[in-house]
């Protein structure tokens, strides 16, 4: 039965017990099991020590039926994940002749020499099947005993993942059956995760009360919050009939604040709008520094309505470069609704572009004042019409610049919308 | 003896077993470990399943001295780290008075009542000293048995962190003597992982043969290299001066690819530089989109010499703000040294600045052609006198962009070392 099948993931290597490295492979890996309606038990990180690899994994293998190691198949003495298992397992090693000659031809594609202590990488325990590995020398091992499924891959995340996807997940499908876990990423903006929690728990709450059930995890981002929801079943056409119908739910009490059901992400959502109507975009930021036309350009072919941007620092550069009155600066400050409007207006007009937006705060930590704190923000977006807004946001200079911008491309995003024809 | 102590840190959570999730308390959680020379024999994460958490905790104390378990504690059914250490260990649950009292007043302060159910977290094991929690309801637990010191943490990262970085790391500290863990962090650009690795290896190679032993661990960023040097001592002066040789022998060996010896980033590094010579700087970007300004600026202070930026994504922009003579775009390309020498002389004179920066390149995944391949970048620096450079990025689109605005930054240094009285 695929309900009982669970499974533990331990990732070897000393550098990831280290306060400056974190394991990522597990969350590649938990993916994959859980598409396959495997539950993970637990995940380790253990060090390259054999008595604590030895300990760890027998304590995985009196719990869990499956057990995925990653790391630890180099070809230097600290490499003891071929050799715990084996002794774990009592099995021999033997070398194998295929894994010997594949690395004597990828050394020789070189011009080098095969060195000897690589042979340890063609160590395998008997009975093993051997996976193959196309971006290094290590080969990955798939073990099945009378109880247990184990595999053993690179430490590289770039060599695991097409392992785990690939070779591995096949297997583990095998042995699991027939249920897979479909889902839905979606990803709203403008409101917190509290206020989208009360919006939406009265309707993923029933979702869970008759089959097929949904599962709906909220995490909440930096001004953003995504929805991920999540089914099991062996028939994928229910699974996906029943996301729709909930992400439909959704969008229906989201309103606005949905940026998108299928995961794709605000910068893609604008430009996706920007594409759909022929619109040019130009920025005026100050506080942000550039980072909202960076977030926008981080989209392949934004070069198709991004026309320019200004990064107005001082007040000199938004009067020379934006046509923002001086004494507009001097008589409302320039960090206001004013100043960010007459920045959005400049930059549209100067560029002659569809739609400008202004962005004018204080980032921190210094320049906050009483009436204007830290935090202080005046977003303004013009496309002919115009609309400004003032938030304060929390948090840091960082944290600070990144809901700036995160705000300034949904207030855009909201303009598009409303005057979509 | 300090040397022996090892430690097992156990986060408890089911979220944190999702492909969405990461522990991240466990990297604070070593460093403090580390800093009292206590190493890490494994960490886990384990779900909100209390036969799970009982086979692994029994399995941490079976092997590990120190405990650390972080999550659990809140109020409801799910949490279990409480009872399942007060079982292992056979210890009877107390109610803690002061607890409840400490949680009813914080609840009257927000002019609410407090719900029963946070009675659950005034349940103290016996013999269990209570770590107080000013960021949340949770109090964290330490325990001492004949063999064991066991800390129970609260799950939020900034409710953990001051916990144990304050109470816990004084009670481990005591636990572990004198022993201290002593750091340097040492930045590198210009040169990647194992071109450093070349050049510091005959240097590190020696610290770890006499006393007091330095271990040195190479850690490859993005466009820049990380030394970190660590050293165990009982006498910081020994430990400080050891250190403090080892850095200037690097620093010999590194010449101007030495970005800072304590850790100081790139981009402060460069407004260090600026602020000390009063200079100001501007920025001209094209396939960086704004990045390297937005990077420049996240620095606290920088509106004192970050003039302002230009995003010339169109070669109208370039043309119309930068002065670049359409006839140079029309014989180089966009992407060429002389545009980008042309956009930093522009920007360098429009502004009245003292330094211009010009970025021209195939930021990908589209654009690239067989003598212009997707990850060119034409960089340029003027200040009076120019220097420009090509350079082929590899990776996808993130990835040029984020390395080519470090050459900018670090062009810049270099030329501000260079040209310093």
């Amino acid at each position: 039965m695929a309900d009982s099948l669970t499974a533990a993931i331990i990732a070897v290597g000393s550098e990831l017990l280290t306060p400056h490295k974190t394991d990522t492979n597990s969350l590649v890996i938990s993916e994959v099991l859980n598409d396959l309606g495997i539950a993970v038990g637990f995940k380790s990180v253990v060090g390259d020590s054999r008595d604590e690899l030895t300990a760890h994994l027998s304590h995985a293998m009196a719990r869990h039926t499956i057990v995925i190691l990653c790391g630890g198949l180099g070809p230097t003495d600290d490499d003891l994940t071929r050799d715990v298992v084996a002794e774990l397992l009592r099995l021999p090693m033997d070398e194998d002749p295929g894994i010997v000659a594949a690395m004597q031809k990828r050394f020789a594609a070189r011009g080098w020499k095969m060195p000897e202590v690589n042979r340890r990488q063609a160590q395998v325990p008997r009975g093993a099947a051997v996976l193959e590995n196309p971006h290094g020398t290590a080969p990955g091992l798939w073990l099945e005993t009378g109880h247990h499924q184990l595999a053993l891959l690179p430490g590289p995340p770039r060599e695991m993942k097409p392992m785990m996807d690939g070779a591995v997940r096949q297997r583990l499908a095998a042995v699991a059956g027939g249920v897979r876990l479909h889902r839905r990423l979606v990803r709203v903006a403008g409101k917190g995760e509290s206020a989208v929690e009360e919006i939406v728990q009265p309707i993923y709450s029933q979702w869970v009360q008759r089959p097929p059930r949904i599962e709906t995890t909220i995490l909440a981002g930096l001004g953003q919050v995504e929805l991920h929801l999540v089914t099991q079943s062996v028939d994928a056409a229910v699974a996906n009939a029943a996301l729709d119908r909930a992400v439909a739910q959704l969008a229906d009490a989201l309103g606005h604040d949905l940026v998108s059901i299928d995961g794709t992400v605000l910068e893609a959502v604008v430009g996706g709008l920007l594409r759909q109507r022929g619109w040019w975009v130009a920025f005026a930021e100050s506080c942000t520094g550039g980072l909202a036309t960076s977030r926008m350009t981080d989209i392949a072919g934004s070069s198709e309505y991004v026309e320019r941007s200004i990064v107005a620092y001082s007040n000199r550069a938004k009067i020379e470069l934006l046509d923002v009155p001086e004494s507009l600066i001097r008589e409302h400050g320039a960090v206001s609704e004013a100043v960010a409007a007459a920045m959005a207006a400049g930059i549209r007009r100067r560029a002659q572009v569809n739609a400008g937006i202004g962005i004018t705060g204080i980032a921190g930590p210094g320049g906050g004042s009483e009436r204007k704190p830290v935090g202080t923000v005046c977003i303004a977006v013009d496309a002919g019409e115009s609309s400004v807004r003032t938030f304060t946001f929390p948090g840091g200079r960082d944290m600070v610049k990144h809901l700036a911008a995160t705000w300034a491309i949904d207030m855009l995003r909201r303009w598009l919308i409303k005057s979509l024809p």
